[in-house]
């Protein structure tokens, strides 16, 4: 990372061969460092060029010519990182697009770290920290659903609440800071009555926001959702129908604290982070009861378990173990008998415990609709508009609210219970630095990292 | 491809994610379409928008936003393909950026084709043929030399001297015809010396254009070249080097006319096909014959052999029967008397009937830049300047300009024989039809399918 003060430039668009590409440059000296390596067809001066209009000029290198391309200025604070910025867009060679940014890094330009704009555009307070983590998502994201989510009517909305929340904090702490250095004047704005009203208010404004994480959470960072059953239950062929034909957009990740490996799904509008379990068919091996155990571990990683079982057969030994076992799982169990396209032979009745049951056809893709529709029933708030309300998608999101709303209760309690005024101030001030944490007003350098080492380079 | 009057988009920069992806849409609709799926902030509808003027909008997918986006609106005929077009510069995520594009084919756009943006830009007469050929050089381009025989000046000006070239024949024609339809009457323009006088000045510029293509094929196409020797004489050590550093611009292709991998290694401003030969190792195998015979066969396929010996081991019966094979070798052979880092202890005199002979050491690099050196002298013409003066380029350039060439002087000599006036012009038409298809003036949708099936999707 560069410091604020230089001027960066990177290629913006994906490495490879296409068409064309985008290098921006951005920094106080953006203009100048461009009008040293291109040269406008106008013949004009780039720093005599309207804002944002494209103008055709040559990128030399040294000494000659190497491509013609489209420059466009946005003076600050109007451009995406609130600074001098320059776009130029280059013929999409992958030499060439190297060569046109080697012009700029000889005219003066250095190289952008990863997500480096989006950084710039933060502290110079373009955009909230929870907007940059937004944008982290549209690029990632893997269904229309996140994809809404991370847009920029619903981005922007999270960000003014966020925003109103801390500013209506922030004034209910000066007329506590009034009362406590002049007690016996009359100089706060705000009645106890009013404060505590207010203190209220915030206090639910942060519950409702807090509620939006599980729909947000489901949408964005997945459901943790594990695949069991007996063998031979078409286990496999559900996966490949959840997945879908688009494998393009499945990715495999190691989990973190466990040592197996998920695949993200997108399933309607939400997420599933699908683990399977192969664990299970180790239940009539001769180490069955290290399997039992290891596939215990794994359901219990789980929040949505989805069991399988094969509706064209009666249950077998293994079938009634695992129906056992998921009797006593505190977690969300939807079981469901594959295999709907033939005959029926299972019982019924052996699942009358079980809140949800779908029959499905892994092969024809028969009930995969009402699995959809009952996960996103059970994982996310139906009333909430996706892209138009403000949802809290990230688990730091959710953990900084949180934080915020416990020092707010106790500064509640401690006002409410005829405490001295400073001590419900210092509580309030520090529900007020988790607040100012979650949107980047006070972010640390620790937190900023984490969330651009994400990030590609030229964002 | 798609017919002409049809509205098409693409995704232009590389496929993958990126900070940014830019889409392009082409065609009489381009404004009306993307009208249909994008609502600027300004409130303003976008045929409003002054030409190349970034306005930021939102993209509207299915009823609701997905992405804020910068459009910008190039009219007819200022455009890069000549047609009215809307550039949208969109976040770069893989979802969110084939939903833009579903979009706007949902808004009434068609999928373009693998170089179909070009392609309208040639057939708009935005582009000649050769500056479209050009700009495909120019996105695979592997060396700086090759970007500055495509970029936009060096292309403008091959383009320029073709149509000259074309132009003054069709006039010289014109004079032609006159005489054969009014012998009688002094219609001419032109006395027959100074029409023969202009044929010779076209042979000579046609000549002089196509002396251009030794240059322009060692600089684009590359040098066949072979890479020969004993076994440990420090082949594939010299092979790394020559392949350089960035491995990652050296690309592998199956040669069309025989079954030997070739690899494009860019060495000063000239390109090497430089293809090894693994046969030479079974000159002392039991079928040596076989052997022999397959590493005739192949370094009678380069241009350019570069024999490779152990300087710091007296020469073996291999090298000798190297030598003497080399002796009758009609190509270009340089030696190189590789391991220049360790004591000498081979025999100079061996090598006195080679005109090419250099010391140099794969391990440490000395050597390298003196073979370069003599590359590029022996294989182009140093005065040209490349980037600014017309180079032919590719093979059927070259290629049309010699059937131009041997028109023009059938013509001529007809002329000049007291031939009928129309002997002479017939070939003279048949000059300027191979010139039209040079440029593309007369292309026919073979040629055109031949050079776009190379481009991407999104040029």
């Amino acid at each position: 990372m560069n410091q604020i003060g230089t001027t960066v430039a990177a290629i913006s668009t994906p490495p490879g061969k296409g068409g064309v590409a985008l290098i921006r440059v951005s920094g106080a000296e953006a203009v100048n460092i461009v009008s040293r390596c291109v040269t406008l067809r106008s013949g004009k001066p780039l720093s005599a060029l309207p804002a944002r209009y494209a103008a055709y000029g040559d990128v030399i290198f040294e000494g000659a010519p190497i491509d013609d391309v489209l420059v466009t200025v946005f003076y600050a604070p109007h451009s995406y990182t609130g600074e001098d910025t320059v776009e130029i867009c280059c013929h999409g060679g992958i030499l060439l697009t190297k060569t046109v940014l080697s012009a700029l890094f000889a005219a003066g330009a250095e190289q952008a770290g990863p997500g480096e704009f989006t950084r710039r555009a933060l502290l110079s307070g373009r955009l909230s920290l929870t907007e940059a983590e937004a944008i982290g998502c549209l690029l990632e994201a893997g269904s229309t659903a996140q994809i809404r989510l991370s847009a920029s009517a619903a981005r922007t909305q999270l960000a003014k609440e966020l925003s109103a929340l801390h500013d209506g904090l922030l004034s209910l702490m000066s007329s506590l800071y009034a009362k406590i250095d002049y007690p016996d004047e009359d100089l706060a704005d705000l009645t106890d009555e009013e404060i505590i009203t207010s203190l209220l208010a915030a206090e639910s404004k942060i519950q409702g926001l807090q509620a939006t994480y599980r729909t947000g959470r489901a949408i964005n960072e997945g459901i943790p959702t594990v695949l069991c059953g007996s063998p031979n239950v078409g286990k496999s062929a559900l996966y490949n129908r959840l997945a879908g034909e688009d494998l393009a957009i499945v990715t495999d990740y190691a989990g973190t604290t466990r040592d197996v490996l998920s695949t993200s799904v997108p399933l309607g509008s939400v997420m599933l982070r699908l683990s399977d379990t192969a664990g299970l068919r180790e239940t009539s091996d001769p180490v069955e009861q290290i399997g039992v155990s290891r596939s215990r571990s794994r359901m219990a990683d789980g929040e949505l378990l989805l069991a399988v079982f094969d509706a064209s057969r009666p249950l077998s030994s293994g079938d009634n173990a695992l129906l056992r076992e998921l009797a006593e799982c505190p977690q969300t169990v939807v079981v469901l008998l594959n295999k709907a396209d033939l005959p029926r032979a299972i019982d019924e009745a052996a699942f009358a415990a079980f809140a949800h049951v779908i029959p499905l056809s892994a092969k024809t893709g028969d009930g995969i609709d009402k699995l959809t529709a009952l996960i996103e029933k059970l994982f996310t708030d139906e009333t909430l508009r996706v892209g138009e309300e403000a949802i809290v998608s990230s688990a730091r999101q959710y953990a900084a609210l949180t934080r915020a709303g416990e020092h707010l209760r106790i500064s509640l309690d401690a006002f409410r219970g005829g405490m001295p005024a400073d001590a419900a101030a210092s509580d309030l001030e520090l529900a007020l630095g988790a607040l100012a944490d979650l949107d980047g007003r006070a972010v640390n350098e620790e937190i900023i990292a984490d969330i651009f080492k994400r990030f590609c380079v030229g964002k």
